[in-house]
Order: C-alpha cells, then sequence, then structure tokens
C-alpha cells in the first residue's frame, strides 16, 4: 500500500536534509493510513480499548530527502500473527530512488495484557488478510 | 526564575538556525520549571485533576539561536488571578542577548469546567505569592 | 486559500488533544503552500538568495482538535507592503467549528539585510496581488 | 558515559507515555554530549568540514516513560574504526529499570566522499580512546 508525505520546513536540520528522527514519524503516518485502508483504523481500534504498542523500530537511510520532496512509503507487513504484528516500509523519492527501509515491530494490547486479536477479535484480523497485497512477498 | 535550555540539533533547521516553532516548546519546559519550583508541580497538579489549558501563545523573535547554544529563559507572571495565568518569557542568549519574548495564557480546568483556584485550592494559589520575584513587576 | 492538515498522532499530547505547539507547524504548512500557489514556492525564493524569517507568532486555541481530524487552514495575507508579510490563518475542524486563529510576521531578507521586494523582484511581488482572495477583507 | 534527559510535557502522545520517536531525538542528544566529553565537540566536528551522518537506527522499547522522569542514558562505541562509529545507548528510569535499548550508526564524510578519520585526524580519532569506558565490553 502507497502512502505519500510530503516533507516540511520544519522538518529539516541544520544539514539542510530531513532530520533523521521524522522517518520514525513518516513510518506512523504511514501505518495510520495502512490500517484506515484495510478497515481497521486505529481510532476504532482504540475505542476497542485495543492498544497497539510499538515494540521496535529500525531505520537504514540509504539517500537524503530534502524540502519540498514527496516521499512515497509503500507499507506492508511482514509478520502478522493476531499476536504481533511486523510492518515494512520502502520509502522512495520522486525519481524512484530507494531513500530508506525500516521496520516497526508492535504487539495488541488490552487491560494492561497482550491480546491475541485472531482469538478475540477475529473479524478485526480477518480483514487483514483481504488483500495479499498487504503482505510482503515471501 | 531562570530556566535553561541547550539548543538541540533536531531543533535545528535548514537555515541552520532554531526552527521557531522550538520556542514554543521551550515556553513550555520553563513553565513547567516555573510551577515545579513554586511547589505546584504540574504532575501534581494534573493528579487532583485539575488541567492548565493554554488559550493563547505568542512569541517575537529578536535573535537567531544556533546548535550548541544554551539559551536562559526568565520566566514570571504578569497576571494571575486564580482563574487566569498569564506567563512572559524572556529569552537570553549566553552573551547576554534578547533573542525572544513571549507569552502565553492559560486557565485553570477540572471536570470540564473553569476553576477559580483562588476559591477552590486556595494552599495551592498562595504558593505563587511566596515569592514577590514570581511576578513581573509593574 | 485553503490548506489541510490531517492530524497524527505523534502530534498528540497526554492530554488526548494535539500539542499547542504543532498549530506553529501547520500554520508554516500553510504558509509553503499559500506560497507555493501564489507562485512563489519557498524552494524557488531561497533558491533566489531570499530568506522569509519569522519575526513574530502567536495563536489562540479556541477549541481542542484530536487524534484523527482534519484542519482545514484558511490562509490570507492581512500586509504585504513588499517589506513585510503579514499572514493570517484561520483553522476550522471539520463540523465548521473555528478551533484557532493565529498570524505569523515575516519580512524578506537578502545577503543578511532587509530586502524590499517590491523594488528588487518586482515580478514576485506582483505575484501576490493576481487574486484578490489572497487578502483578508478590510 | 552517562547522559541525563528530563521528559517533557510535548514528548508526551495520547497514551500519556513518551512518543517513541523522541527516543531517536534522545539518541542524538546523548550522542551530542558523548562527542563533547570525549573532546570532540560536534560544532567543532563540523567547523572542521566533517559531517557524521546517521546511517542506521534501531530501538527496542522496553518499559514506558511517562512526563516528569528523568531518564538516564548510558552512551558508548560497540564499533570504531575511523570509517564507521556504531553507538550504543541503554536507557534507565530512576528506579534502574532498563526502559530502552538502541544503536546508531554512523560515518564520517568531508566534501561528500567518506572520510578516514584515523588517516586524516588522527588527532580526533585518538580521542576516543583516552578513556576505555567510552567503550563497550566486549
Amino acid at each position: 500500500m502507497k502512502y505519500q508525505h510530503k516533507v516540511q520546513y520544519y522538518e529539516t536540520d541544520k544539514m539542510a536534509i530531513v532530520h533523521h528522527s521524522n522517518y520514525v514519524r513518516w513510518m506512523e503516518e504511514a501505518r495510520v493510513f495502512f490500517l484506515e485502508q484495510v478497515g481497521a483504523p486505529f481510532e476504532k481500534i482504540e475505542e476497542m480499548g485495543i492498544l497497539c504498542p510499538v515494540l521496535e523500530v529500525s531505520c537504514k537511510y540509504l539517500n537524503m530527502v530534502r524540502f519540498g520532496e514527496t516521499v512515497t512509503i509503500d507499507v506492508r507487513l511482514s509478520e502478522f500473527s493476531g499476536v504481533k504484528m511486523y510492518v515494512v516500509y520502502d520509502m522512495y523519492k520522486a525519481d524512484g530512488t530507494l531513500c530508506c527501509t525500516a521496520e516497526s515491530r508492535h504487539c495488541f494490547m488490552k487491560d494492561g495484557k497482550v491480546l491475541n486479536l485472531k482469538r478475540k477479535y477475529p473479524e478485526v484480523y480477518q480483514k487483514f488478510f483481504e488483500d495479499p497485497e498487504n503482505f510482503v512477498d515471501k
């Protein structure tokens, strides 16, 4: 699934490129968009009392991005068991250059305990499988 | 009361100066410090169910600040009635240059309603007056 | 001119509303969009060696905004002499509620000196007047 | 080497915990502090025309951190060849709980090319070895 982010002036730093911490925020933007498109929007998940904390995050910065550029983020799942969810992000500049690859790892929680989405909310769990493009090819 | 903030790399922008939005965050840092010193720390206020929302904010940027500099923020009250609280901030560079003057306006709220701190929590209200230096000279 | 911003999760704070510092960033987003639409995009202005620093900023927060909401920012000029530029922003929630009114004040600079855009770059200066809707009614 | 960061209100999100993107910023704060203590402050490095870009970043979030807490970041090098620099960060809450482990990977660059600090600036390179505590035990 493809999400687009336009680079803002306030995201640059004194090297005149995007500050590396912002990519972690763009990952969140892309993830929120992904869940919305899948039919399990974050707002609705939170209303159900489910949290989806970030357990791990990693980024490889391959090419610099500058103010005014639009970055396309290809967001997919590399793992989704209903207990854990691994999301991968490939970020491209307008000319097709890969500028960042990233991953975030999550679980689902409810009432302070790890939640098995597959068992407790199968109707939410199923939505992720409606489009095979939601997953990284293996 | 004087609060110090060291400028971080991630606070700079492509003009190689501090991005102007960060001063609003430094105002919050200084305000939190101020309330702590006064004896009414924000964490404790929030535990009492009291919110202190920001109603207005304004900044005048007088001199640019750069990465690595330490800014001293002189924070005082210009108005404090127990219903409203106006906070003023004078920010100085290490060489004494005034780099920003700012103001934020707040009220106190509880259970979704405006709270009169003077009437409901006189013991908290009184703390602000223990040191006349907490107020701007008039 | 109307610019839209979708509220991101990372823009919220522990009061579960948008942190007030983000509105200053949205003002910049709207201003960049405005200059682009006018035909004087910021990237091009900077390439000409012109800077457009922020001299003052002020916000009045009227209604809280939450994660997932889309804010529409009506951005116009209240003053534009070629030496100074005052920008006003009216921010609305999807239901039409006014949530924030704001203003930013700017000048133009080149080679460390204040620049008279009208005199030095009349072709850029003129672009702002092509659409009367760029200005606040007086 | 130990660096301390006090959690700010603007660093929290609607889960009432620190937003995960901020840890990447704290890593930068700790790294800047580390280089300063080592005797190779970032400002000075940049003045020499040397850049130290972030190539990779990764974080494991182990325990939530809240507003008002002070996080102690133990920052050390896991690899330092003069061409590449790997920095590791162990973050602790005041009660000693490990809340985050992280790593960032960097190289040195000058005039757009990768720089061998050991060969070109041996006097800077050497500074890192003055204190064996700068390195992770192997």
